[in-house]
């Protein structure tokens, strides 16, 4: 049975170039970056060239670039980094539809001294900047917004709470870890101080991911420990994944607009034909915001999400975020929207990227209107 | 200028069968593991099998080890996991001659509420069990006492310090990252309840390592987020490093008194070599303790150790840590010892492994001696 794989947004392949970029720093360049040695150095040097491979991605300052073992580290060194390093109180503004490796982190610190203020969103998954402006407190230290939603792929008007941080003067952070790549995500535009990738939602390997943080910032870092990454994160660097995050960058950038065009496109189609084929409107999470191009959010009527992707096992889908998928709550996400139990249920994501094909998008089209069919026996 | 490369402790190369483990899951296999689809559960079995793996080189439990991205995360989850759980005050021992990847996260405690002793060892770089007995109060939570040191290869007396921290009711946490695949590394017979191990110092690649954790251990997480890693450990898992490094534990474990065998013999040859070669007597750090077969830590009479090396570039080896390497303050292990800063400025490590020959220890000696030759020229 051929697998179509529409669940770029919990991981997606790693890219040939990438790999190819890998390959080298798994065998001959295996030297410690920190030795002095020739093998050490050559290490240092094409660590230091995918640091300004990724800092072009974000329009930023190379040595504003730290690498982190993937999303969830650079979300834990952007929070309580900046929380920490400020002392052992104080307050975080953040939002009902992070992905856990925000929420979390906020929640141990509200365990251990700190307060947090939860902001909520429209029903189009949209979180309102005066909401944001509301929340924001005297001793507010920090405002964590994700740049677009996981689950549902909404974009969050960064720029304008942006002006909000900074008319206030309150450090702002964005885990972008589902945007970036997909479009633009330049830290400077976006206004942001702090910004999360993960090289694993961009055609890079799964342990890998960058923090940017703003020249001049004072984080305590998560792992302490050797003087690596100019003292924010401590470990022997991944040398051979950091290239690979490199070159996933320098291809990610290289192709923003027209990978967007045809993922939108995409999306479209596989949306419009599932109408079709089951002979219903199928309504979108999120429909009324700007989107990821790639991301499409659905609810299938009559049928609960989990039972129909089952019904047609070709497709390799989610039926709410990968990380609490064990676990068949209703997604906070999902609630966040007001979405009614029902709704929820009904939710499949179907997540494309650079290798799915419109073969494959009239495959799954097929698969899912079968499985839909079968499952109303009307 | 063929290199020969000396510096096993500082990282090893991948190996072959390591490599060849991994690659499928950087290309075909690279669902997330936490997807309930096919690509995702072929990843989470091979992670369960990698676990296997990790658990029987260290003989525990497969439920009992969990992967993070290396050797300093797995000793931050340690240390600042069983002092947080335990509350925003308590007590850590450890000792002067820990990795920085055990002496900054017991830092960060100091600075943060928490006391730390700080317990010595003697000049032939052993720590004193009774010293550990001595330091240990009534709120003492932990003691954490590396295997093998990484810069003299001294070998800890672990199995006694765990009696000690037995009858007290403490905690007992290891730092094995140097030692396991080199020495037999079996948790229960060592008696600890937490030991790190690292997958570069043992042929699986950097940005992967593991920590065991005896069941039923509180440890707060240091990465916040998914639910991964039975909620130790947040962060979508670097399945193909995972997977190697379950196969270099294989590896390591099958080959582990014969490899050692073959290693000291190297060590010893290289030792006598270069004595004879320089015709002096080269003082061999930690001489009077049991050492890791494949750690050779001399001092060279007269000459500065970076400026040697400097001398013999073909030659990869270490004059300290590599974590600190590029600060050339004298190390804090060989302050430990009593050295003196000039005996700690000769002092040079070579580290030998699985793919060192006994040309590269010929080729060694002539090079080294040469080296020394030519900057004494007497």
């Amino acid at each position: 049975m051929k697998q179509i794989y529409l669940d770029y947004n919990a991981t997606s392949p790693v890219a040939p170039s990438v790999l190819e970029a890998i390959e080298p720093f798994l065998t001959t360049h295996f030297g410690n970056p920190s030795s002095s040695h020739s093998p050490g150095r050559a290490a240092l040097e094409a660590i230091e060239d995918a640091r300004m491979q990724v800092a072009a991605l974000l329009s930023v300052g190379r040595e504003e670039i730290v690498f982190t073992s993937g999303g969830t580290e650079s979300n834990n060194l952007a929070i309580k980094g900046v929380m920490l390093a400020g002392g052992p109180s104080g307050h975080l503004v953040t939002t009902a539809i992070e992905h856990p490796a925000v929420v979390e982190p906020a929640r141990f610190l509200e365990r251990t001294g700190y307060d947090v203020t939860w902001v909520g969103c429209s029903a189009a998954g949209v979180v309102d900047p005066r909401e944001i402006e509301r929340a924001i407190r005297s001793d507010t230290r920090l405002v964590s917004v994700m740049h677009a939603n996981n689950e549902i792929g909404t974009i969050q008007p960064l720029a304008e709470i942006a002006e909000i941080c900074d008319e206030h003067s309150v450090l702002f952070h964005t885990d972008a870890s589902q945007s970036a790549g997909k479009i633009p995500a330049s830290a400077p535009e976006l206004g942001v101080d702090l910004l999360t990738i993960a090289g694993h939602k961009l055609y890079a390997p799964k342990g890998i991911g960058a923090l940017y943080i703003r020249e001049g910032l004072n984080l305590e870092p998560v792992l302490h420990g050797g003087d690596q990454e100019d003292g924010y994160r401590a470990g022997t660097e991944n040398t051979p994944f950091i290239v690979g995050l490199g070159q996933a960058c320098k291809l990610a950038g290289g192709s923003l607009d027209l990978a967007a065009l045809r993922m939108r496109a995409l999306c479209e189609q596989m949306h419009r034909g599932i109408e079709e084929a089951i002979g219903k409107t199928v309504p979108v999470n999120g429909a009324a915001a700007p989107r990821l191009p790639n991301t499409l959010s659905i609810r299938l009527p009559g049928v609960i999400g989990h039972e129909l992707l089952a019904s047609c096992p070709e497709i390799c889908a989610s039926t709410g975020s990968a990380c609490h998928s064990e676990v068949h709550l209703v997604s906070p996400v999902l609630a966040a929207l007001g979405l009614s139990s029902t709704e929820a249920q009904e939710t499949i994501r179907l997540s494309v990227g650079w290798y799915t094909s419109e073969e494959d998008v009239a495959a799954a089209i097929s698969a899912i209107a079968g499985a839909w069919h079968s499952l109303r026996p009307v």
